[in-house]
């Protein structure tokens, strides 16, 4: 049986007023409400400490949680019922925890209220995405005016050897010696190391204000729980929105060895960057891990290059085994970004400039039919070939983590891809390689793939 | 020539994080843009030095100000033409007045982004504009959880005598002794009496995070500029959402002496407060004054009794010349409000259980036309009087200070009002005596009387 | 019947961790023990709220007055039997009172256990003096690192006329307007009035650091008790630590109207000023009143011309009814001291080059054979002069207001002073003129003078 | 060839303020001068990254560092030359080392000058020394009124292996999940484990006011240079004050497997908790490690009940491989203790009730002739039989760690130890033991023993 508590509990730190109305669209549980998405995302938080990576198994294993929203004299509080243990010390529910669930609570709040009901915001144009996207993000506090660019971008895979473990902790502690933040999607394995390393050099240094961001949305975060460490947390509404605010605040990024949805990152961030309006946006990308990795990165690289050409290799620099130079490049690199946005007056906070075209920002729904079309020849531009494989990853990681992937790959078989010849190949490879490197799911679940290619 | 001075400022302490769509608004000189309303709120803030309660003089001495918004790399700055000088110290902006500047920024862009073109609020219902209220309030940060009930409104008029200004400082004194935070309309006289009496007694008592909040609209600012002392201000609207921000955040009210604004804030009060559905709220609420103010309060009293009933008169106390029994008798009856709250579940930053009819909340643009049509008969229910009483007196502070009233009345003569038999008496020596006693204007003006009874 | 209050509190914010040696030496009513030192002051700064600036009455009014040190497992707590009930609102002591009581205690022990009974400290050299006055305010914290120079000592009277105190009031807004900090001697009078204006203007800069330093000493505390906007107080043993003190943390020097104190300070500083050693010392000095007390300076600037010469009067300037040229000028002085500072690595924090010689430093006992035996000659170097002249006046602020002194005049009648010739002419006149402007005691009380002047 | 960097730093957080007197002492060379001790100390707290135990290789290594004090006008700075490398980053020294260097010279000075200088403080009897180790402390401002017990202080070997390590990282995990404080006696191993572990526990409660304080000695600081994650750094001036430190502040004692000087402290714990005075003193103590070191416990319990008596394996639980349950006892114990000190007024900040004889707080110079003079034999109370053998392992540290003590064994041979018939052979067994498991000194390093047990 699994350990649970009931208890009630004062959110922390974020939205501790919330109007009448906006209480009772927590509360309703009609389609129309938000108190189903209330419930996932608040369990998913609850749940940080659980070594899993399947939505629907924690979905399935706490069906009986619930979350109420009270109101009283000081402020909201909040009834659980049936909420996973371990969220819980000595019967007390750890403090990040609990400003989580703040977190989670004024971004469903604010989404479903000022950016889903607002005529303000046309969210079928790429300026009104993104002006969603900086809304959500000030309103989470996370844009600051006057701090200097220092937020560093880490991607990577939540399946990763402990040796790759180790390395992104010793880049995050080198990166925290010299006083950067670190910006991750949540999670375990590459998107925790980083904190972790970055915490005890901020501690070092006595830096205090130390930041360690998390950027999730409610499709993976019951994969990808937060770590209480994470001292601020944004839930976007989608995945799209949650990789344009990757580069819309990072300053840098760096990328460790993952499977299909750091690839997915990866393609994200180079289809945007090869737009041609782009062409001379500064910003420092690396890849790196340990010296076991190299071979991993060769592999990446060559298929970036085989799928996206030698220009977007220029891109990006591989570092093998050397988190102090890793950490220096990033500096540097972060020092001629300062120097472009002084020079544009453009914000430090957010990358209003870069252009992220409207396809790389709609939501994909990867149904079967969706992920059966995707043109993936080597025909079109190749910011919009990468915004379609871009879309086949997407996919493929909801086949692998996402509840409603998850569902729809039992009742439909595995999402069939059309890839032509050589692309195809070379697909192929990758993915396989993620399979028998076990960067698919956690290392001792066995892994079925939900895609087929198809020439 | 008026003494001014062209610089740029960084905003300080509250929106300093802008979208681009934000800043065009800000930016627009047309008439859909927020350009002028900007500049004009901006300037009273500015203006605050200057002994002057003639809105349309402020704008008139500094016609040549202007003020821009510019993006840089940390964020926004401000960039002032011909601003007053009285705002700086050797060339250095007074940090409090930046930070209300920053103030009239933030409530200006959400009002008119997120409240006026947001189809979420409906402004033509009771709930909606209460709701409105509440958004406005608590992006500006002024709704707290977790804080006790201690918010003393104070109310009074800007135009009073040196023994009364210097009593409405010993009631915050007393008031700041016990460890209340202070409310008022912002301005001189009875609204700065209490923020110093009480700041000097925070000093005393170590009560580092003492409030003082000014609550304004872009109507009176001009008239009654805040004083740098207040350290929370924010913009309401207009007049009617201005009194519900006060009743709805206040935990207490004492009224000094003051002339047809502080008339129009009782009548505003004691109707609300008349309705059935308040019958049981508990509301601290106290007349006080030097003793020189007896025979003023007498004559208040008096006026309210005859219009309002004996009814009215219970929701007040009439203490003369004792400013302790002032602070103990407000803690005492917040102390009776907190159980209350407490008992109900009541939030304590926003009194959401009190009713106030849309008939006070809508609002009232006292044209001439709209002044004569005033229904002021005792053939009514009282607090239906009483919100008309309201706007007859709002009226007249429009005709007395602020620019479009003072216009009106320029060009069309004294508005006429329609007050049937008794009532006609009684009103007509209220308003004898404020002119008499130079409550109408800051003495050493001329008064000119705005409006004109007839029966 | 007094009104008093008997309770238990818990000091505040400086030293609540005595050792238990400490607390017995505390608690040790014999000669030896510090009780009654420790009461003595204790009973002074409860007394801050009654306008008295006689001692013995204030010993006498309270003489049931206990206080006892009791130990308890959060740290200390102190036992108060019949204190002054205006130090206490709603019955808990106002907490800046309770600070004070605080630093009463830590200097009381500091000093006994550290500097009294320390060999390491040869009291009997100017070397030494200087060195017990550096621990004496490094211990209370008084001396920090890393801030530019802005603390400004300001001198003057305790019994001022209202127009005198408001003009103290608006130096010191002019001077918190610009960032400076207020050192004063504690106690009514120009000693508040500086600290008031500067606390509004730092509220208005939200200068959240502002400093109002407060340096007493034993004999004089209870004749003038620390106001509790007073957020730093320090006890120096005697008179002359306390005039050293102000010199070595002092930027810059304000004198407003005062009596016989203000002069034995003026004398002080000017004699040390005078000193060889200090010729090319920077230190801003301004003599400063409303227009009402021009003639009261030209009458102290003749004095001074007469007694010390002109080299004494190039060090100070007299501006009239002008607080922000005071304010301005005080600044110009500091930038100068920076800069001087700077160039030789001389610490901002206390001024170790000044030279103070050990005849300013050795502590005068004012008994009626030292003031009969003081050499006022003008035969000597014109700084042994001044410290001659210090004592005397220092002898006549004894007579007039502290126990010890009234004591002693009541038993053996006023001192003698046996000054020669022309010396003696303008002796009296200043001494005259300060009783008919009431400037040696309280206005209200009669005075008598407690010295005679002999040729 | 050495690393080194050579710099000016400002030092950071305690004593920025010195006295020109305080200042010519540190820069003294000659004997009575403190240069050579605070060169020592300083040397230590720059090599905290260099993975060595042995203090003479440490010295011999960097001879060439220097360290001046120097006057500035804004506080002090401090000149290095040719400091270790490992302390800075990108040129610039990790600001925890800053601080640390800081604690140096606060501690350096203030025993010097405050305590070895002054009369009041008599060294030779137990309550001045008790009176010392607390000035000590409270002028590194680790006494705090107010706080709740909750200062765990860990002790175990500063070599120990990865899993010991990690254990007693999960163990500081659960307390600081707990908010318990860390206290250990600096260095790598059991004294580095706890504090990172409660370290992240922290972070995840959002604990900002997490204490990490580290106790050394000038002996010992070379061999355990304090990590920087340690926030308060005291030096004390010996091994036996350093001792009696813990005990007076620790509120909760954990013993984690370690060599020598881990059963020193075992040994000076359990003789001061033997002596008659302490028999009810609450204290809870736990030795405890990972299942693997279930037999070193064994043996360690073994020979505390032959030498000093079950009464004394009375005072500690062992727990094997259960972190949450070390936590959850300490915690029961403290609310035991937390009780005890409120029945009896007691301070919770330094346990004055605690006696601890004079023969545990009396310097011990292990000299040849002191150790083999050392009395073992079970003839004497069993706490003075603890107190020698504490002697006769704080003698063996001297001899595997310590500048004077490697010295001492180079040139006269191992320290004799007399140890009568059982001891012997329960001696001999359990260094044997320790040398085995590589307790003596860091893995790696061959250990040639300093000891020879004769009959």
């Amino acid at each position: 049986m699994t350990d649970t508590l009931s208890t009630i509990v004062a959110p922390e730190g974020s939205l501790e007023v919330l109007s009448q109305h906006e209480v009772e669209r927590l509360r309703d549980t009609s389609g129309r409400g938000l108190h189903e998405l209330l419930r996932r995302c608040a369990l998913a938080v609850l749940n940080c400490g659980t070594p899993t990576d399947d939505s629907r198994e924690v979905l399935e294993t706490y069906r009986n949680f619930d979350i109420e929203v009270i109101q009283e004299d000081r402020g909201l509080r909040l009834k659980l019922d049936n909420a996973p243990a371990g969220a819980f010390v000595d019967g007390r529910m750890i403090r990040g925890i609990r400003e989580h669930l703040s977190a989670v609570l004024r971004d469903i709040v604010y989404v479903a209220n000022e950016i889903q009901n607002n005529d303000g915001f046309d969210l079928n144009s790429s300026h009104g995405i993104t002006n969603a996207v900086f809304h959500i993000l000030r309103n989470a506090g996370v844009l600051r005016a006057g701090a200097s660019p220092n937020m560093v971008v880490c991607w990577g895979g939540h399946s990763i050897s402990r040796e790759e473990y180790d390395y992104s902790k010793s880049v995050g502690y080198q990166l925290g010696l010299r006083h950067k933040d670190i910006c991750t999607g949540c999670g375990p394995g590459a998107m925790k190391g980083p904190m972790k390393g970055a915490h005890v050099a901020h501690a070092k240094q006595r830096f205090k204000g130390g930041r360690y961001l998390g950027i999730s949305e409610p499709g993976i975060i019951a994969a990808e729980a937060p770590n209480p460490i994470v001292n601020e947390l944004v839930i976007m509404p989608d995945i799209e929105k949650r990789l344009e605010a990757f580069l819309r605040v990072g300053h840098g990024i760096i990328v460790f060895p993952g499977g299909v949805g750091t690839t997915e990152e990866i393609l994200y961030l180079l289809g945007v960057l090869l737009h041609p309006d782009n062409i001379d946006m500064p910003l420092p990308v690396v890849f790196t891990g340990p010296a076991s990795s190299a071979d991993y990165f060769r592999q990446v690289d060559a298929f970036i290059r085989t799928t996206l050409g030698e220009q977007a290799a220029q891109r990006y620099e591989i570092i093998i085994d050397d988190p102090e130079a890793v950490a220096k490049t990033l500096c540097h690199g972060i020092d001629k970004l300062t120097l472009f946005r002084r020079d544009n007056d453009d914000a430090f906070y957010f990358n209003w400039r870069l252009t992220i075209p409207l396809d790389f920002q709609s939501p994909f729904e990867p149904s079967h039919a969706a992920m059966a079309a995707l043109n993936l020849s080597p025909d079109q531009p190749v910011h919009t070939l990468a915004a379609n494989l871009r879309r086949a990853f997407s996919g493929i990681v909801a086949g692998n983590v996402k509840e409603q992937g998850i569902h729809a790959i039992e009742q439909h078989g595995p999402y069939k891809l059309h890839a032509p010849g050589e692309l195809m190949t070379h697909l192929d490879e990758l993915l396989k390689a993620f399979v028998v490197q076990q960067r698919m799911k956690l290392p001792g679940s066995h892994y079925e793939p939900c895609y087929a290619l198809e020439g």
